[in-house]
């Protein structure tokens, strides 16, 4: 008998007969003897209705009270989803974040889970209840709702999952897995029956929006089995085949993986390409650069700096492409003058590129196949970057898929 | 500088443009050296559209999950409140009825309020704030999420008042007062400019359906000087004007009380009647009838129990139409052979209409001339019930209009 979490996300929990089926799927595991967690998102649109009712209202709302608004959503679904469990025969009961309680700090909108109490959910399980906890909100220190942020649910569902010490858990979704690559891009994309922890971080901060990124740090932390799979097959289909369905995260690096050097081909279309030239090299240019970038809530992801030539150098970032022209305003009119930069430059349509894999580590010359792939398609690399498990590239948005599906036939990615 | 508690429905919630008149009114109270309390409403629609989706789940969905859901109405509302003050340079936070707290006991979908805790909202007022706190909703000894039943936002607001020794509590609603009956009925109905809570009392539970009846015991017991009126106004009509406007629920009999006798009639037009007959004339026969009715949770008005005849007597009562067949069904199935009645006979399509006025107390022949404008019109009473302040008859229904109407003129409510 396993204690079991389980994750349903907006789409799953879209309509009344949606809400039933997943009902109909929990009461399958709960019967084969399971202890089951559900944790659901709000209703697909909820979270962006209540957001625009707000936005209508303020169009800088406090992020308090959007966080009050927006925590409503979830509310609503374990409400149903308890509901439904009921109305399978189970016993069930819903709970908010607070009243876990699923402990943030005070960053609203954006909060981060400090503590869960595991005590009154492991009593409703003792007494045989299927416990329904909201995904994406908490409470912080001075008993105001918080949320974790958009696809927070993720999160909330694994940090429970760690808290409760639960065997398992299973995010269903609208995709059946993890695949090597989109498969929109890449027609012989394979979905992946395991990857590690850290391969789905570097997938997923690269756009391979399968999980929150933050929840996969929790899964990595905690070390908790999570399963990505689909929400889509028949709920009553049988246990055994659902459980080893879709893509298993796992912290161990086991003899299967040895095999494959890499897992996946992952990529961020819509990213822009700032250069600020000619600026002095000495201690605090970075920050001086980049604080103002950060103040203004903008998040950058590449970051380059060239070899000093006569004590000036080149410092490049990107940044997403919604945020490029904010970006370039802000340098212009804060930062040039004050580091004594001689140009900004820039380019709003880059995409990057990965390739992804713990095998990376152990094997050599990942990254020349990588590069000679590119050049022999005749795609020039603008940035490169790398870490111990990832090869990222920069190129123009007008070869990303040329690139892609280059990279995926190169490492043997369309071969189980 | 007073502390006012303002009370928003449904209505005046109903839309973004009309929250932000809401917000208007209360800057406008604010900014006149009020501190100011809000309880609003669930935007109109949205606990019906809530309680919706529960139903289509479940058929008798569990009331606990039933109030996880509808309390979400009225969070959103706070929130949304809350921005659209705070857009009107107003410092103002947003709290659920379980943050602030207001206890209740564990009566789902139907709880009652035992305390409420005044620490957190008076020094968010000392502070300056407007607070904006969540109707309808409390919380109970475990922490479960409580709702206080249709209309709950008057009560929540009227107990809030009484928690924080309000100086008024002001119900916005869509109707400009209390009236000397329903204008929908007699054209010359007349507004009354103050009504004591009991009379108040007395014309909410017969139908005057201004305030929830529960609100107006609140304002009673403790002393809660209670306005309604209208939010259909100009927000920005002068404050003074404001301040006069609308009903005053008194609990103080004044001097120009004692000069109207009565002040309204009240009716309730859906009623059925039911008349057990010739049932043994012995102890505990009104429990015997009337304990299976409540059991099946069925509300019973009017109830006349006859002179007995030869140790037989008839028991006769009233219940809302709605649940008139059922009342009959349980009485012939499970009452007529245990207590030994003769029979049951009903009438489905009765109405109740009530002259009340705590003039009545200090005048005599307020009955007489009730019965004698009834003769005059040819009108036969069925029933009569009466209270220190009320005289309640029952009629056929197709008299009721013409009854409201002769009683309203017989006791000079059209005039000033």
């Amino acid at each position: 008998m396993a204690l079991i979490v389980h994750k349903y996300g907006g789409t799953s929990m879209g309509s009344v007969e949606r809400i039933k089926n997943v009902a109909k799927r929990v009461a399958k595991w709960h019967k084969a003897g399971h202890r089951m967690v559900v944790v659901p998102s709000a209703m697909s649109g909820e979270t962006n209705r209540l957001l625009g009712l707000a936005k209508e209202i303020s169009a800088h709302p406090d992020p308090r009270e959007l966080d009050m608004i927006a925590a409503t959503g979830e509310q609503v679904s374990v409400g149903l989803l308890a509901l439904a469990l009921k109305a399978e025969g189970l016993d069930a009961v819903s709970y908010a974040g607070w009243q876990v309680a699923v402990k943030t700090d005070s960053a609203f909108t954006k909060a981060r889970i400090s503590e869960i109490d595991s005590e009154r959910v492991l009593k409703d399980l003792d007494e045989g209840k299927v416990v329904v906890i909201t995904g994406f909100q908490g409470v912080d220190p001075n008993g105001h709702i918080t949320t974790l942020g958009r696809g927070g649910s993720d999160t909330s569902a694994v940090a429970m999952a760690a808290a409760l010490g639960a065997d398992e858990c299973l995010i269903y979704t609208d995709v059946d897995g993890v695949y090597t690559t989109d498969p929109r891009v890449v027609d012989d994309a394979r979905r992946l029956d395991k990857i590690t922890f850290e391969e789905m971080l570097e997938m997923a901060s690269l756009g391979s929006k399968v999980l929150q990124i933050r929840s996969v740090e929790f899964a990595g932390k905690y070390q908790v089995k999570t399963r990505v799979l689909s929400s889509l097959t028949d709920p009553l289909c049988p246990l055994e085949q659902e459980m080893r369905s879709g893509t298993l995260i796992t912290f161990e690096e086991d003899d299967t993986m040895e095999k494959a050097v890499i897992s996946g081909i992952a990529f961020q279309r819509d990213e822009g390409k700032i250069t600020v030239r000619g600026v002095p090299d000495r201690p605090g240019i970075a920050y001086q650069i980049l604080g103002p970038i950060a103040d203004a809530n903008i998040d950058v992801d590449m970051i380059i700096q060239n070899q000093s030539v006569e004590g000036k150098t080149d410092f490049t970032f990107t940044v997403g492409r919604g945020e490029y022209q904010r970006a370039m305003e802000i340098l212009k009119t804060s930062v040039q003058a004050h580091v004594g930069a001689a140009e900004i430059v820039g380019d709003p349509k880059v995409s990057k590129v990965s390739v992804v894999g713990v095998g990376m580590r152990s094997h050599v010359g990942i990254a020349s196949t990588a590069f000679r792939t590119l050049a022999e398609e005749g795609i020039n690399i603008q940035m490169i970057s790398t870490s111990e498990i990832k090869i990222s590239v920069l190129i123009d948005e007008k070869y990303m898929e040329l690139a892609v599906r280059a990279l995926h036939k190169a490492f043997e990615l369309d071969q189980a």
